[in-house]
């Protein structure tokens, strides 16, 4: 493994045309590729985030277009893509599922949003991914050459149970595609990447889609990248951008030595456990 | 139980005399209790924080003045008290500990704290508790009339699993004694307050001693409270000070239904147990 890696997190703007995301994404990641070894996109970057829309969307593995675009980009650019999510279809049921490429353009690892978001804050925001997705079923963690890889999709990441999990498992780095909203987003984005690093003494990647005022479902934006002392590394705006970050695997161990929070956890105490 | 009821945290300033720091502490709880139900200490309120010092600090209950004097006060000033922490001695034990104490003057429960905080930042900040304490053992959910109380004292803090635990025995306001310092105060006390707020939906309080540039160890102070939404209901700077804050009980069902982040927790797939 390389003491240190570049990411590159795509911001990019989710529009109602799949093609146009596919290019757009595609675009994105090759404007990336000369400065990172991992180029990351948000949730549900190849379709607008609308429960109505994602069975409409949705492709099969083995037959989408989505993914093969992708494959291609990753083995086109040489980088590994961790392909924010898209809506995908199995046996009848849709996922938000995300895509791990490496440069040879093979997929080495999936995750299903274990936590499906259902919201109801009245006057507010009102969501219901329920309503078309079924939720997965198994905690992601993917080896790459880079190091670890945790995967959470959006609201997988408001539950310390399997952030905790993934790190006991050896992720040094959680991937978090994700698109809080205007009423979330400003309350509890930054706060919760950065107490997970700190909490965890990981890098976390937070990519949301951008900002578009016009959409039915308003993402925040802000992607970012923290430190596992909770620095925000870099934090974009809100409009369509990239943003790009060192992970400093050797921070990992230092940071664990000098407060020791994993190795204090009290086990005989409390016990967490995947089942 | 009450809707809502009013808490004050008294972030003291705690001096090498003993008899000065209970005599203050008596002072402040006089002073909030006209305005509160619940008076909150901050760590190690009665000793200067050293670990070389909690030997000759620590008392005996049943054979303590400090908790005399503080039972005395919740009596005659008729309030609760969160007695924040004390160096406790015990069979040649010491633990970090705090005792909660009802209007009655009587003890209705204790906490050792669990998690021994043992830092080594170079050049920072360097503090090893386990040189002169010993851990306590047990997971402290305190019921009250005014609600279910859980206790972390500082370190415990950084280990959700222990938050989560209190609240899924029912804690709605967990209160934490507490004494971050330069270095772990301005980069993590307010982002991790609020998160396990946000995570759990429940209220937080936590208490700091008074900045003092002149001690070993220079606690950050910012006292606060925090609403299950994340947001800071009340703040204090670095000296003395009391704040006040209102806990509104109806606030953990409107929020837990509006985000049902207790109800979607994945049992299925993560189990976190006490042992």
């Amino acid at each position: 493994m390389k003491d240190n890696f570049q990411v590159a997190l795509c911001q990019m703007k989710v529009v109602a045309d799949k093609s146009e995301n596919i290019a757009r994404a595609i675009s994105m990641i090759h404007e990336a590729a000369p400065n990172s070894d991992l180029v990351i996109l948000p949730e549900m970057w190849n379709c607008p985030y609308q429960t109505s829309l994602f069975p409409e969307y949705a492709e099969e593995r083995g037959n989408s277009p989505t993914l093969d675009a992708i494959s291609k980009s990753a083995k086109d650019d040489g980088v590994y893509i961790v392909a924010g999510s898209i809506p995908e279809k199995q046996d009848g049921n849709i996922y938000n599922s995300c895509f791990i490429f490496n440069p040879q353009g093979e997929i080495i690892g999936t995750h299903r949003k274990v936590h499906l978001f259902d919201i109801d804050v009245p006057g507010e925001i009102s969501f219901k991914e329920s309503e078309t997705l079924t939720a997965g079923n198994q905690i992601t963690v993917v080896d790459t050459p880079l190091c670890k890889i945790g995967i959470c999709i959006c609201y997988d990441v408001r539950f310390p149970e399997l952030l905790r999990l993934m790190v006991l498992e050896g992720a040094e780095l959680i991937v978090v595609p994700g698109a809080f909203n205007l009423t979330t987003g400003p309350a509890h984005w930054k706060p919760l990447i950065q107490v997970r690093a700190v909490d965890n003494q990981v890098f976390m990647a937070a990519a949301s889609p951008a900002r578009d005022p016009d959409a039915s479902y308003v993402a925040y934006g802000h992607s970012m990248v923290c430190d596992p002392w909770g620095t925000i590394l870099k934090e974009a705006r809100t409009g369509e951008q990239i943003i790009y970050a060192t992970i400093n695997r050797e921070m990992i161990p230092k940071i664990r030595q000098e407060l020791p929070l994993l190795l204090n956890r009290r086990s005989d105490i409390y016990q967490l456990k995947k089942k």
